[in-house]
């Protein structure tokens, strides 16, 4: 069994990277992107389509039974207990606008646990992965996360999306730096996870993330020794979840914080 | 006159890319670094006093009459009307946390006016550079300020410093949503004017900057056909500023939403 888990995580490495030079090379030539607006903050280009289905077609040669989620075609059931979960271009924003915070996120889960995560920035060439009981790396490098026990020692990072309150981001952003300590946004929450994941943020919180944007990061975050709070496994697919993960010191501020603001 | 500031941006340029080259040969060996906490949120590393040393001494060796202000060794006093403002490292706590975010900054003012102005990202290998009545360029191409006359469409970044209150920022925050707009902070505030400059976000506010952070990107903004707050060219050096820049639609709703959060 652990070898089908690294096979799929050698697997995922490599296409996610693939997949990302795939997304530079119209990241190049961002001028000439065909934009849509799904809605507030919600961009999708030709670009997020079209990586989409390179990463697609790739896992159903590889995996033909396996399952696929993705954020931008209809999913694929599968036959096998695996399903593929992916964001073909994580932070659309940022990509669309030419800026380099976006990454590819390829996950697998296998009866709704999360089993191998890779998060792949094209811009800067970093590939985070892990698999579950296998660590969490940063270019073959092991990571661990933070080891702080106040908000005062680092950054926290933080999203926004249409599906939830920007009051509440608004509190959220207003309680962290009444302890201290400061906010991040990148506008990517897979990259900001991976972040969290190295110990480069002490956490990252989120009222509601989607399955693709969020399972290969929290992954990520516990295999590198941190605490996430856990989805459930029986809607997270479909529904998305609550996302707070950070170091095993500083999760429980995390979680008293969102409970406050998001009213959880 | 003009090929005199033309050989400064030349030289600027090609210094800013070999500090990059420098600081990256540190950034990939972050974990052995020495770092030194002088405030919250500001860190200063061996790197940042190493590359400001490699840098004044190639401004000193080339232009060995004018003056050097730079973040983190005393002022040079020059005997010619131009002046270095040098940032050796913006974004220090990116840094030395391994956040891929951090820029080089080299400006050139005569007279208390900017006249050259380049920031240089090494993760990412991206150059902006700007002249006074010269234009903004990234990697050699023409940038635009952003056109957008609401706040929908887009992001305005932000920042921290211990130099201004963190209330003014979350209502700044606060306000920035509350108009169907979106924050943007990724702890690089002369980077973020960069963005700015290229419409890569609507604009950048923050309540105070040290001129070292922000005189390089005011200028890029300016020349990318965007509107900045003037400052203060008597005290600016010494005190740094207000800044608030970007688009030209947009400016005055980020100078309105400055006036109330920051009680200007």
């Amino acid at each position: 069994m652990t070898d089908n888990l690294d096979q799929r995580m050698h697997f995922a490495i490599d296409l996610a990277r693939r997949a990302g030079e795939l997304g530079l090379k119209y990241f190049r030539d961002v001028e000439n992107l065909t934009i849509e607006i799904k809605g507030h903050q919600d961009l999708v280009s030709d670009v997020d389509r079209e990586v989409e289905l390179f990463v697609r077609a790739a896992i159903t040669a590889a995996y033909p039974d396996d399952g696929i989620v993705g954020e931008e075609h209809a999913p694929a059931t599968g036959k096998t207990s695996y399903v593929w979960v992916i964001d073909p271009i994580d932070g659309t924003a940022n990509f669309v606008r030419g800026i380099p915070a976006w990454c590819v996120v390829i996950a697998c889960a296998r009866d709704g646990e999360t089993i191998v995560g890779v998060i792949h920035e094209a811009s800067t060439g970093e590939t985070f992965h892990g698999r579950l009981g296998g660590g969490a790396f940063v270019d073959g490098r092991p990571i661990r996360a933070s080891g702080a026990k106040a908000l005062s020692e680092g950054s926290v990072g933080t999203g926004l999306s249409n599906r939830a309150s920007t009051e509440h981001v608004a509190v959220l952003v207003s309680m962290i730096m009444a302890e201290g300590g400061v906010f991040y946004r990148n506008a990517s929450g897979a990259l900001m996870l991976a972040y969290a994941a190295a110990g480069r943020l002490l956490g990252y919180v989120e009222e509601h993330m989607n399955a693709w944007d969020c399972l290969a990061g929290m992954l990520l975050v516990e295999e590198a020794g941190g605490t996430v709070l856990k989805p459930d496994p029986r809607t997270v697919l479909q529904e998305g979840t609550l996302v707070i993960a950070g170091g095993n010191n500083i999760f429980p501020k995390l979680r008293a914080l969102c409970a406050e603001a998001f009213g959880d």
